[in-house]
């Protein structure tokens, strides 16, 4: 099969394909107590200094730590207890040498004191007198004013997924608002004349509609929004005006295609037909998911996915994933965590192609297994019995067992 | 400081307080195309053969594979074309010995049909015969029906969290609503006569509530709901009235306490007059986040937390996740990533004690490293700056640099 020398292998295809598409989308203003998992769309700065005063990290005596040079338990400085720090509220009095103010964990800090002895290292005989047994030293157990952030510090940068941590450091901010990318709009067309809605009981020769719903399901969890289309007939008519709705109501747009020959064709013509440049990529070389069609149509992506359910979805996570991604604006430099396993099997594969092998994991003695879910693309449980996905590199002619292999989470 | 020899670990904390839980929440009965993430509550099982008629993989023509026995280039076998499978419907022909039909892929295979031969492996020179080029076997190119999925089939065990995947399944299945855990709502207070809502501007010594949405983001990533009853005066009263309704409301409540003593004391006696049998744990052998407080009332979790924002969330990460994944009924089957690294310093700890500690990650010429983020733990931009933290386990005094550890994703 010659013409298999010719296709791209995935790597260069979403270069090409990401090459024409803009930046990212626009930005929205959320609350920040429903954004996560939205993307920033600018850095976020701090508009004040965090703490804002000076804290104690810890319950005890605000001091003047230099009254409590050469404390010891044997010989103990005395400071006098001028008065306790009220939580929430400034101190109303300030130390002079040789005083202290009793303080809880959060309190603030009253003017003249610069550290502060735990309790656990004081004792106290007398309400207005305290006994430090150990010296502390300016700025002990204290947060500084700006020690966790300064004023006008970057503290979120552009591009960056919210997690729990940044939606407390906002609200701790009082930024109780947030500008994120618009969740992008990833319409979804099924064509196939043997197709059906899931809703419907198929006829003879018919199967239900899966794709519109794996790839709405792929887009909602990397946080976008799957629009479907429904099924449509295997028609050029039919099919052009609806991925043009598609295309003028979404951000991008998805067309699972029949898997014969002249329907993968009708998806071509169909996306040269939308918008420029239209067609960049006609197949793949790539398994499951040779016939794949990426295309952009006036700056928008256009994706002709193999019709058959693991085809379409093993390659949605290839250029779907990514497409939504950029459109967040998303800047790839968190690592993600993975899995690491031997393969417990040799695995062969054609030499140039690239190939994605379903495996389930299996803990045995000597460690993670990965076990392939043999099975032929069609079948959408062989994917729900899988834990995850091996690749076989273009430039491997195959695995072999007892092979550490990366395992991608679907 | 002897008490810490009297703390549980972690782990042992976290037995005591989920024997102390019933199983998990009752189900509810959502749309499958809305079921990304919900947790199954019972195996689903196939209501009906995948597939439900035998189809073909490829592109090419159904045939009789005793037809094409012995068949090759060079002597090729000749068949009789009488019709083409129209895609989405039944034949309406049978094959007889010698013939053969045009079959697109996913077409159902005619009566008579055992295999399907490529169409690159024929040829053609008049429209009513084929020439096939070599042999195929019974089967080849085929999916039988029940190949994916038999009648009656569990498909989808109990307690298990659906992914696209499952999702089409589903769908293929005609499934279009599936039965799941119902949200758990996870009541959130924060206490602190300091904290002030985060919209309000805090006055000197007021800091910003920021646990009620690290919190319930944190629920909110794992599939819960967060509910806040806002910030509560530290008083027994107002405490235990505010609490005692999101116990009612709720199915898990989670109190961040004020830092200091007093308030700790507070929230472990309101716990303890919520229900039965009240605080199960009153301190756990981990750093950061020893004053917590797990407890019990007529069979619902309620959870002190440190009140310092650091410590509230990491802690959250070891208690309050597997309380939500409990309720949801999950079932740990799946294996999660992990990502390790080269530790970047000496990291000290005292021994029985059980540390987290946040971690960048850095790209470095040897591989991944971990460089702890410094920083006193009240300082929550100190964990939105972390990718992850690393955990010291209570039998080591610390780790060595360059030690590899598995570094957790928050």
């Amino acid at each position: 099969m010659p013409e298999f020398l010719e296709l791209l292998a995935p790597s260069e295809a979403l270069t090409r394909l990401l090459a024409h598409l803009p930046a990212s989308l626009e930005g929205e203003e959320v609350e920040t107590q429903s954004a996560l998992g939205r993307v920033t769309v600018a850095p976020v700065r701090a508009m004040q200094a965090l703490p804002a005063f000076p804290r104690t990290t810890v319950d005890g005596y605000a001091v003047r730590a230099a009254d409590t040079f050469g404390a010891s338990e044997s010989l103990p400085a005395y400071l006098q207890v001028v008065g306790e720090v009220i939580m929430g509220a400034a101190p109303v009095f300030s130390l002079s040498p040789a005083q202290c103010a009793l303080i809880h964990t959060g309190g603030m800090l009253p003017d003249g004191a610069d550290a502060v002895i735990m309790v656990e290292h004081t004792q106290s005989a007398r309400p207005d007198e305290v006994e430090v047994l150990r010296a502390v030293a300016p700025g002990e157990n204290v947060l500084k004013v700006g020690e966790d952030v300064t004023l006008g510090q970057e503290v979120i940068p552009r591009g960056w997924r919210l997690r729990p941590a940044e939606i407390g450091g906002l609200m701790a901010l009082g930024q109780t608002r947030v500008w994120v990318a618009r969740k992008p709009r990833l319409g979804v067309l099924s064509t196939g004349d043997e197709v059906v809605p899931p809703e419907q009981e198929p006829g003879p020769g018919q199967v239900r509609d899966v794709n519109t719903y794996t790839l709405a399901a792929l887009v909602q969890a990397e946080g976008g929004l799957g629009v479907s289309y429904g099924v449509i007939p295997d028609q050029m008519e039919a099919l052009r005006s609806n991925a043009a709705r598609a295309l003028a109501e979404c951000d991008a747009v998805v067309i699972t295609a029949g898997s014969s020959a002249s329907t993968r064709d009708l998806t071509a013509r169909v996306i040269d037909s939308l918008g420029k440049p239209g067609v960049l990529v006609h197949g793949v070389n790539v398994r499951p998911g040779k016939p794949t069609i990426l295309g952009v149509c006036d700056g928008k992506a256009v994706i002709g996915l193999p019709g058959n359910p693991v085809s379409a979805l093993v390659i949605a996570g290839l250029f779907v994933t990514p497409v939504v991604r950029r459109l967040l604006g998303l800047v790839e430099e968190r690592l993600r965590p993975i899995l690491q396993a031997h393969l417990a099997v040799n695995l062969a594969s054609q030499a140039g192609r690239e190939d994605w092998i379903p495996v389930r994991l299996i803990q045995s003695p000597s460690g993670l297994l990965a076990d392939p879910v043999f099975g032929k693309s069609n079948l959408i449980f062989s994917l729900a019995r899988a834990d995850g996905l091996v690749r076989i590199p273009p430039d491997a002619t195959g695995l072999a067992a007892g092979e550490i292999v990366e395992v991608t989470s679907m």
